[in-house]
């Protein structure tokens, strides 16, 4: 019986099944932020909520009762507890729970709204299904070191620009450069390159600072780019050829390890 | 008689002539969109437009007469359906059809307009003749699959940030972020740094998701640069020094193709 | 008794103690900025500061004492100035001399608010405690001839750019291109695709230049970025693998130090 | 004689010399763009400028005597042709020309800013002296092909996106998107990514496609930044260290081609 309903969840179009139904979960997301269509068709987006909800709780019954033949431990509460306490176990969990939580409380309107947000989150249940999105998940973990040094290294030259830049602009740009945070606002634009042109320094001291910030500092910020860009090629060049040839003439194998 | 019209399309003369005349073309729809060139010399565009698409016409049917030529199967029909329906035979077919519609059917204004535009494909037609435009359309073809996924991940990003920025503004900016499609294009100008500035969030909440998104989106964002630039100068690399190593054991050279 | 001294200052507790205690000098710079904040709690954050100079005053002195144990020279005071004198004696020295300046001199409210922003200095004091900052530093070190170059030629062609740029513009926007100077602004914010949109060209002539600029010019402006980015990556999985090699030849191993 | 004048004119000091004169050349042009600092010292701006042709004309009449010296050809006049029509040569006359013009002809004002704008060239004399600027000319040479294809497909890409949002905005802002040349201006500033924001589609049909041109273009047209700095970072990794590594045990010698 465990077996089965294990292999029922696993087989192709029970998983294609979920995988579309997310997806079209994330679209009646988008649909319901236009205000005339969820005027005109606000019903359906309910009715296809509550269908996904019950899909997405079977799931969850199933893959916390199948637990014991995907976590290989001695005791079947201790397996169910591992798949729980899991990534995915609580995405799929947290994905379904703001949808019961108004029939157990009273739940404030506001904090409603927060929680139809959460539903969005379903999108990271595709995980389990995409190998994109986990060969792209394999490549953060490698990366983790490199990207948690990039990361301070790019918030430190955040914090000294922007704290030079408010001294600077403060006066001339009270509003702007309010504080240190504001200005902080203006260094992550600027230092990503997106500026949008909402805050810009305006004395000729705060253009120069801006003008060596910019120059300088782009570099840090685009270490994360770097990383990742090349890590993910890495990884797709190694997965495409078996990175060892053997030598045709005498068997002799050459490893590359470039 | 085939086979010389086959030598003349495909000699060095003619070639160039069709390369030149597919960029006059391009360069003719570029001077008409200039409303005070059009109204002096609209006629002479219009004879150069009629001029061109003959030439393309006697082009397309030599092409689909030396087919057989070209695409050696068994029966001449089918050889001509295969360059017919190839990418180079359908924009061939594409390009010049749109200036005989009007005599078939009676067409709308407006869907001449459209009609015009189609000429603009011609372009595609200098694939034939360009090394350039070709290498290209080989990278895109080999890095088709980390391509899709990165366009991909770039998608669930893109999405991710948009809805909670939507969240977010909504109420603030009813207007910029009137749904999530709007808020799309916030997404869209921020992840991939153009930034024009028309939208940007304005709450302090906005402005933290905002400068999140942007830390670390960008690096997803531009992966699709970094695959298309790395694969490039890797193909440039390989065409220029034939990547030929010798086996260190016996010498027996061994070629790598990767 | 010197040894002791220097024992507990490297210890790991007086370590960590110091690092965060220069983390919350920078939180309470941030904290200063906000007007509100400041009016409310400014009198602990000058608490605090009393407090964070007098353990810094005693780190110095104790690594003045201590400095023959670290720099091993002949005499006692050549070692203590060897430190005085190296970048984080420095460092460590003006963190805390602002503080103590009004006490001896007569000093100017303006210059305060200078001396004040030169607290944020103590930032620097972190790479003796963070490993992300050291090697940082250490890929700045071993690209400062590449980055001098680059920066170099990215001079050069800001200056081209931005000089021709206001011999075309400057009698159309006597403003936005008030001298070479004004000029340079708009050339750093276009060629680091920055772009805030507080000038642009609005001439053809001058657009045809900024777009031949745009397009040609980034890839200069975009050098150090590369070379940081590559060299960091290079470093980060040298450390990782070591990077040995087996003579294919006689199966000797080869350190390779690139 | 002519030795003699050819050793001093490449001596070390003399070689300096020019050099800072090109550098205060340059900074001249600056300061001249400086409308007070003009009124105020116009005056030694010219005696300067006087000085430098004097100085540069003396430079150029040397080379073209002692051209024998330098280019080994069987006639001292076709040496000499050989130094004036090449790129220096060149670049050396048209840097002082400009000065001697209006004593020749009766010259416009107006072309007499442009001319004064050409003394900017002697920038390019530098060429001579500095290695930074020769190792860049140096890359850009290597990879003239690859170059020349990235630009010729970012043009392409560039034409393509410009004449689609033309046809869709045009209606809708005739002002901003008044014609292909227009809608150029846009794609420039979208595709690169300065997003300066004087330009951006507001129908829906435009910002879908702007939103697809950028995901998509961007990575073109990053192409000549990818070749640049890969080709900048490859070079300076081959004169820093001569890639080919002896083992120390029993001297055979191992080529690394990576």
């Amino acid at each position: 019986m465990k077996q089965k309903l294990y292999d029922i969840l696993h087989s192709g179009p029970v998983s294609k099944f979920i995988y579309w139904l997310i997806i079209v979960n994330v679209l009646s997301i988008i649909l319901e932020s236009y205000a005339d269509f969820k005027a005109a068709y606000g019903w359906y987006l309910y009715v296809f909520e509550v269908f996904s909800v019950v899909i997405f709780t079977i799931e969850y019954v199933i893959r916390l009762y199948t637990a014991p033949l995907e976590f290989k431990v001695n005791s079947k509460i201790k397996s169910r507890w591992k798949f729980a306490s899991s990534g995915y176990g609580i995405i799929d969990l947290i994905a379904i729970l703001p949808f019961y939580l108004p029939f157990l409380f009273a739940v404030d309107l506001r904090i409603l709204r927060v929680l139809r947000l959460i539903r969005l989150l379903r999108i990271f249940k595709l995980g389990r299904h995409s190998k994109a999105l986990r060969s792209i998940l394999d490549v953060l973990k490698e990366t983790r070191s490199e990207l948690s040094i990039s990361f301070f290294v790019a918030f430190i030259l955040l914090l000294l620009s922007s704290t030079l830049m408010y001294y600077i602009e403060h006066e001339v740009q009270p509003e702007s450069f309010a504080s240190i945070g504001h200005s902080f606002w203006w260094a992550i634009a600027t230092l990503t390159t997106v500026g949008y042109g909402d805050v810009y320094p305006v004395t000729a001291a705060g253009k120069i600072l801006g003008g060596i910030t910019a120059i300088i500092g782009i570099g840090f910020l685009a270490l994360p780019t770097g990383i990742i860009s090349s890590a993910f090629i890495e990884k797709v060049k190694e997965t495409k050829e078996n990175k060892s040839c053997a030598c045709p003439n005498c068997g002799h194998e050459i490893k590359e390890n470039n």
